[in-house]
């Protein structure tokens, strides 16, 4: 049994749960409590050193961690329906655009970085909404540019069907929208979350649909 | 002819440098002056809205960006020397030790984020050095246990060959050092920077060793 160690607000979670339903495969939950801090208990260190989620424990009994290197892995074992063009060029694209999300948006707002602003650098609320706000502004704005001017974007970020950058984009927006900001600039960005949502494999990997929901 | 538009210290392409030699590929060099805001002139936004470097711009005119994207798709079109193993968990795991930097500790340390740290959040020097050693001692411990306690590591991060996650460990490292972190707590980090650094492929992407260093 492929069993996903996560936690129903993770954004990198969500990720893979996305990957994983898109491929169809089938997976068991358990959660880790991030705001109970429950990613540092031994256990899950023991997954995990960097007391991180998600981790992904294969059916031969491989853990794997960062999400995008899971849903690579998923990929490779299981490359149908394929979240990867098949040119190399394509590829890259689609990469580039998780990416953005994975590497410039997401590391900058999750919670231990929140954490860190409210009791290192002592920021109130409205610091600390302004500081994730501008990360997505000023990635979003990026995501946008490129999702509105390349030849490439269709019904999903990269053609008609559903890629990893639409993995990486819907999580992001969903976070966006939690921290209630301001997307009327990014109709790109917008109509393909909303296109993704509209499926079942994004529906069903959504955080309130999760066990832990809370 | 492949070209490399880049910045002599940015991490990314200093990562993308490491992955054209080591596959033994020519490429010409543009600086873009991340300092002086270069990237933000309308000639580098055409080519990237994003504003970042490195963008890789390659023989028929293809214009890539991200750095794990670019290191990839250098990978799909001149498979030798691999970068990445041939088995899907070893795949996954160089994966996610380069993710493990290029997620979780370069974007909270990168120039637009320190920046913003000085003149939105009026930290001062001490504070931001703070910040800056927290995320690396935070990334590199957690990389410490990995790589100390996977049976999978060799001379480099994965086997006895530079891999991926060897391409984005050495950047990391120097950017430690130029902060002036304490290193004392990761021998096995330091120990591979220390192999990988004594290889010519290395040794020519410093940033000592490019056209536009300062």
């Amino acid at each position: 049994m492929t069993t996903l160690y996560g936690y129903f607000r993770s954004s990198a979670a969500y990720r893979v749960r996305i990957a994983l339903n898109l491929k169809g495969l089938a997976y068991e939950q358990v959660a880790v409590n991030l705001v109970k801090g429950e990613q540092r208990a031994e256990e899950n260190l023991a997954r995990n050193p960097q007391g991180l989620v998600p981790v992904l424990e294969t059916d031969d009994g491989t853990r794997l961690t960062q999400s995008l290197a899971i849903c690579e892995y998923l990929e490779e074992r299981h490359p149908e329906p394929a979240l990867l063009p098949a040119d190399p060029a394509g590829r890259a694209r689609v990469r580039s655009l998780a990416q953005l999300v994975a590497c410039e948006i997401h590391p900058l707002n999750n919670l231990k970085v929140l954490k860190y602003l409210v009791h290192e650098l002592k920021l109130d609320e409205a610091a600390k909404l302004a500081w994730y706000r501008h990360w997505i502004a000023e990635g979003f704005t990026a995501l946008e540019a490129r999702l509105a001017g390349e030849a490439a974007t269709g019904a999903f970020c990269h053609g008609d069907s559903p890629s990893l950058a639409d993995v990486c984009l819907v999580p992001q927006v969903f976070n966006a929208e939690r921290f209630e900001c301001d997307l009327s600039a990014y109709p790109t960005i917008r109509r393909i979350a909303e296109r993704c949502r509209a499926m079942e494999a994004f529906a069903k990997a959504a955080p309130g649909a999760q066990p832990d929901a809370g």
